[in-house]
């Protein structure tokens, strides 16, 4: 039977309406920096890219070739056997220019040579002035627009810049989001947990996410539960920093300095969102910069990153959000949510013998959390949806390539 | 008009046929490795993971909560007038652990204080044992499966594996593939071509497509078309690589060595396959490890690259190839195809007011050369087909996310 949990979005906001109200309070600082073509795949660029240079600088041979001169074929096939080779021909592999006294290229397969080396040229070639000749600017002409501003570098963008003679490349700056880990709980990933203590998971998944979305992570060691200490990681994160992530504390519990701290400091903007996992997201501007406490749980830290980091990262480096791949599955189990709240659900993806996608919502599942956490779908129910009954086809979001299901 | 190119097939082998003989003679030497969880994302799992700890050790508040005693409530609300923090409840933030005395959790929004500190517990609340907590293992279980051989190492999973209490893993050894660029027209990049040179375009585009298939490239510098400096290249290259991949010289040039080079060290295996551009690819195996002679042309070379190095860095990885993002576009032009190859065409794709992706061959274009490195799209042609018309619609791969089109 499908069992919807009830949950009150009265007073929360829309993810959208969260970062209208960010985007509205808070204008990025767009940076710019000069850096190697070696470092830029991937980056966004800031200006249009023109050739400096200018290939064939003369002309090439566009395969292993033999060069000629067309006059000598003005009257049919001439007499070759006693040319010689730099006089009335010569050699041209692919890419390679030639004399000027040739204006003609053919294959090397069309040539045969004699005993005596003598040339012999076969019957059906004909030679045009021209033919086989790749000509001055053919790949590349000096102030050829070659990438346009906004352009994410591609891989293959980088023979591009290559080509064109280009070293350096002008992007947008990546912005440093600090992560500041809280709670007293805490503890370093690599730890042996004792009683009453919780390892640190987020720091290297968030840390990850940022690097994929383009950003340069700031990872600070974890906080206790301590307004000062937490207050100077802050202060500090504030001045090193473009964006700056607390990492837990957001809740309502007696330790949960964050809320109180940021009321204190800058402009508060809102504490909770319709969006779960991870409603009691709470967002300021300090500094002029963003500051995000993102909930504890590793799930809906992922979750939060995922829809307000994503959006403000790629606000700062002028680049678009990219979507994930998806696959359309069927629910193997009823799918709880949180109605009427929108809903980021973790799904494990497999897929059957009858070639169809499989969606399991875990929700049997022992050890819930860390089969949740390492899920390789993702399935996003929109606010006032949530019944999804099993056997249900729902489109879901992948987190690894296809080939991996 | 609809103009096919017409090529030879004879003799060329299709690129199943061309791995199939490669992985008849070769077989891969899998090597394996720890590395830190760190450097872990996009790796491939030589061996299951099982978790070292169990989370949580004991029991963890599920929300920011008050802990109670379940026996205080067995005849309905306790007068709390004289309740103690420590003694009768405390708090218990998310996560948090508490005293064995207790063992219930409510909501913190759930009670509150009079001015003189008492506590007072909302009428509703019904207080029944091992509510509101996460229970030892309800994380995590020590020995339980996390992960298993064959997964490609997600963002997520680097906080499976940092819940897991895993600090390094077992991963597959990046094969190192030696890129060696030869052609005497040859110049590094970022050095102004004179009359007869060009630029060293593919070093960094293969460098970076190796990166993004999970092996290691290793690049030397370019080598002047002389069969001493080549085979000193690849003598040293086949002791420090896995794999050896000669760019250039591949065809039937005076000047292409390599060719003969590999016929007289290790097994030739052939030369020339049905996939176009890039028909002259040669493959040898030598000292037990495959050689490819990779055309020079930088198109070529990607797509060779694209079908024979992704299929051998797979092979030994133990990896799936990952199929590229694709749509479905209508061609703009006639597309003119080497018939009856199969042929791997470069397209730009753009996005019609329409909402319609667009897919322009560049055929007319100038500088179709850096025009077709720097194209978004991929469009294969199998063997025996080549006709595609203006109008057609064409499912294209992508090379850039369909945000940047």
């Amino acid at each position: 039977m499908f069992m919807p949990m009830k949950m009150d979005v009265k007073g929360l906001l829309t993810k959208e309406e969260a970062l209208f109200r960010l985007f509205e309070k808070w204008q990025p600082d767009i940076k710019v920096e000069t850096i190697p073509i070696e470092q830029s795949k991937g980056r966004i660029l800031a200006k249009n890219i023109f050739a400096l240079y200018t290939l064939p600088v003369v002309r090439a041979a566009i395969m292993d070739s033999v060069a000629l001169s067309s006059n000598d074929f003005e009257n049919g096939m001439p007499d070759t056997s006693l040319w010689k080779r730099g006089v009335e021909y010569d050699f041209a592999d692919m890419g390679d220019d030639f004399d000027d006294r040739y204006d003609a290229a053919i294959r090397v397969e069309d040539v045969s040579f004699s005993a005596d080396g003598t040339i012999c040229i076969n019957d059906d070639v004909k030679v045009v002035p021209g033919m086989g000749i790749k000509a001055k600017g053919d790949i590349v002409c000096e102030g050829q627009l070659l990438l346009t501003k906004g352009r994410k570098i591609m891989t293959t963008d980088l023979a591009v810049l290559a080509v064109g003679g280009i070293t350096e490349i002008f992007v947008y700056k990546k912005p440093i989001i600090a992560i500041i880990p809280t709670g007293s709980e805490l503890i370093a990933r690599g730890t042996k947990p004792e009683r009453g203590q919780n390892i640190d998971a987020n720091s290297i998944m968030l840390e990850n996410m940022l690097l994929e979305m383009g950003a340069e992570p700031l990872c600070y060691p974890i906080v206790k539960d301590d307004p000062k200490m937490l207050s100077e990681s802050l202060e500090d994160a504030l001045v090193r920093a473009d964006v700056v992530v607390v990492n837990g504390g957001s809740s309502k519990g007696s330790e949960d300095f964050c809320t109180k701290l940021l009321h204190g400091r800058g402009e508060f903007l809102f504490h909770g969102v319709a969006r779960v996992p991870g409603r009691p997201l709470g967002m300021a501007v300090t500094d002029g910069k963003p500051v995000i406490n993102l909930p504890g749980p590793t799930v809906a830290a992922f979750n939060g990153t995922d829809w307000c980091l994503r959006a403000i990262v790629a606000r700062i480096l002028q680049s678009r959000i990219e979507k994930r791949p998806t696959v359309r599955a069927i629910l193997t189990e009823d799918l709880c949510t949180p109605m009427p709240m929108e809903y980021m659900a973790r799904l494990n993806i497999t897929k059957g013998e009858d070639g169809c996608f499989y969606a399991d919502p875990l929700s049997k599942s022992r050890d819930f959390v860390v089969r949740s956490i390492g899920a390789n779908g993702v399935f996003i129910s929109p606010i006032g949806f949530g019944e999804y009954l099993k056997g249900t086809e729902i489109e879901v979001e992948l987190l690894c390539q296809e080939e991996y299901i």
